[in-house]
């Protein structure tokens, strides 16, 4: 029997009581073995709920519990998230998680105190929600170097630039949109302005450098900014704008971003709409693949929870390590990697424009007073540097992906 | 120091050599050792060649060299490349391969025989290519009942399909230019009817169900019967005719089929273009999630080989089970599996088939003389007993996905 402890009785929580209690039997032919979920920890009572005797209000009820031998960590945030995940560790129960925002703060610290206690710490539900990417990049794609992942792993701010691109709506009504039907939440900084997308570039980067990329340290810009006018041109250019997490080891050298871009139509994460996410893998032997799902929900990520403590029953008392080391490294090719870009400035900027850019191709959309155009490739430095000289004759930019 | 023996220096085989040659410090990384090709088996030699001297011509040079412990079989075919997977495997070496002719014919007992030498028989490459598939399902998809499974794993009819829908173009017209390019055989039977997709899907529906699907039991139909005509109706229901290679296990009983299909606008598999293979998955409480890349190619099929070799790498002397008993089953669901259906008649029989057929849409594309509609869920034994009244009234008829 595998019993398993659940932290947190939330909706992810709940999707993964609900899930192991409907799908024994595929557990049991995965395992090996009956699992079972023997205690849930939570502050609430849940009266009239199926699972009601199981809640406790005491994590040391788990944690001493020898037959308890996997955690499901879904209560979310890192201040008790963490202290239990580190009590749950330090007991040789291993953990399994969907908290991004944990496993991008404390991720290496908590893998290697699951090594030194013969345990595991997995988060496959931390990238991508139900879609499985950590373990390919780990277990699959072993054979290749990984050149490129370009992701989108935010489905608030896909289904808002979704919505945008159909509607020719403006950022603002799509917001209000998204958040009287739930897709986005009262406070949405950390969707719209990338943040939620930075953690899960920090948590892919940092398993595919080998080293702990800081989310702080990435640079980061949100949707905020995408305007009406901007999907218009995009359609001009037969492209859409996605908020992109990227995360390149080039010839500049590794660097992981999150910002808008114009996708066009050859590039397979164009058709990636509504909240679906999807995340684009480049090897230097394999070429491009993709995986794509849906990256929320509540059932979805409790798959991947429950597909992680799969994993951990087949390695009683064993650490299987993970290629994330507890070092702190700056990726520092941002700068230096080049790409075209999209502008918009005042038409009145239009010489002015065009003489500090060279190779420019321009675009048309209808929108009247300014003038619009792609660039020919620029390194971020270099195209930092002339748009400066344009002072606030510029009214947007937007990077284009290959 | 891990030593790998290759058979068969085709394409697929040189491929391998290539990738373990210019990517060693990945599989350093990912192994932990190093990997290196010890020897080559070919019937010929390759003078010039830069790994010529790695070039032997009989087998008992590698399957009895004490140092190899991994075997990449990239003969194909399922006379020599049997007798001599089984003499390594026999030998407790692991064997890797992207032969899926022989995996779909011999599969379970080489699984069997390599657990009884305690080693490895990998396949990875054998369906989908460079996509990482099987491991996946395997591996991460470990807490959902897979309910359904489509898939576009043959290149090139999707190749075809995609340029007859593009260009309006029939279907062997198309077929000369695929084969004066390459893309298709000058005996293209095996994909353009279906044989080598089915193949995949007997591999696939092997380790769904655990038990062995014999590829000769899988109900088959090619792509030869599509004409323009019903790639004009498919653009008028804002649809792509798809040849698609299904596993399903719902009410009806599990089956798998392969077949063209009608794929709209709202299935992800509608942008799966070109050469492109992609395998969407359904779980109970995943959803959907897709899986998109390269199904052929030589350094993408290298790449699946050698993630193979990694895992073998990473468990020597130990053999990892995969679900797949050497026991034949007959997925026996086909007949009562319920979907809608595509079909032209002749104008005389527009009655007739309106009579016939209750719960039809017709679809009007502009072509004279015949009267086409999709008709309302009907099982196929039901579709197969209304079409038989028609005679040969039908002109044609293409199953709707869902």
């Amino acid at each position: 029997m595998i019993n398993v402890g659940v932290f947190g009785y939330g909706t992810v929580g709940s999707g993964v009581v609900e899930l192991i209690d409907a799908n024994k039997e595929v557990l049991k032919k995965n395992t090996g073995d009956d699992v079972k979920v023997k205690a849930i920890l939570d502050l609430r009572d849940f009266p009239g709920d199926p699972f009601e005797k199981l809640v406790v209000h005491d994590v040391n009820l788990i944690v001493n519990d020898p037959e308890i031998s996997v955690i499901c960590e879904t209560m979310g945030g890192v201040g008790a998230a963490f202290k239990f995940t580190e009590m749950a560790l330090k007991a040789g129960k291993s953990v399994c998680t969907s908290n991004k925002e944990l496993v991008a703060l404390h991720g290496p610290y908590l893998l290697k105190l699951a090594e030194e206690n013969n345990c595991n710490y997995r988060f496959e539900a931390s990238v991508g929600g139900g879609i499985p990417i950590l373990r390919p990049l780990q277990d699959a794609l072993t054979a290749d170097k990984i050149l490129k992942v370009t992701a989108i792993v935010n489905g608030t701010t896909n289904y808002m630039l979704t919505k945008m691109t159909r509607e020719g709506a403006d950022f603002n009504e799509v917001l209000k949109e998204a958040q009287d039907l739930g897709y986005a939440e009262l406070h949405p900084e950390a969707d719209v302005d990338g943040f939620d997308a930075a953690r899960k570039l920090a948590i892919l980067s940092s398993l595919l450098y080998g080293k702990t990329v800081n989310y702080e340290d990435i640079p980061t810009e949100g949707i905020s900014k995408v305007s009406s006018a901007d999907i218009k041109y995009a359609k001009a250019l037969n492209c859409k704008i996605k908020l992109l997490a990227k995360y390149e080891d080039g010839e500049s050298g590794a660097y992981a971003c999150v910002a808008p871009h114009l996708v066009c139509e050859d590039n397979p994460l164009y058709n990636v709409d509504d909240v679906f996410n999807a995340i684009l893998v480049k090897g230097n032997m394999l070429g491009d693949a993709m995986f794509y799902g849906k990256g929320a929900g509540k059932l979805p990520t409790a798959s991947a929870v429950v597909g992680d403590v799969v994993e951990c029953a087949k390695n009683p008392g064993k650490n299987v390590p993970l290629n994330w080391a507890d070092e702190q490294v700056k990726l520092s090719g941002f700068e230096n990697s080049s790409r075209r870009f999209f502008l918009r400035v005042k038409e009145d900027a239009k010489e002015a424009a065009k003489a500090a850019f060279s190779d420019i191709k321009e675009v048309n959309a209808g929108v009247p007073g300014e003038f619009a155009f792609v660039t020919g490739k620029l390194t971020e430095a270099g195209f930092a540097k002339v748009k400066e000289s344009l002072g606030d004759k510029v009214l947007n930019y937007i990077r284009a992906e290959e």
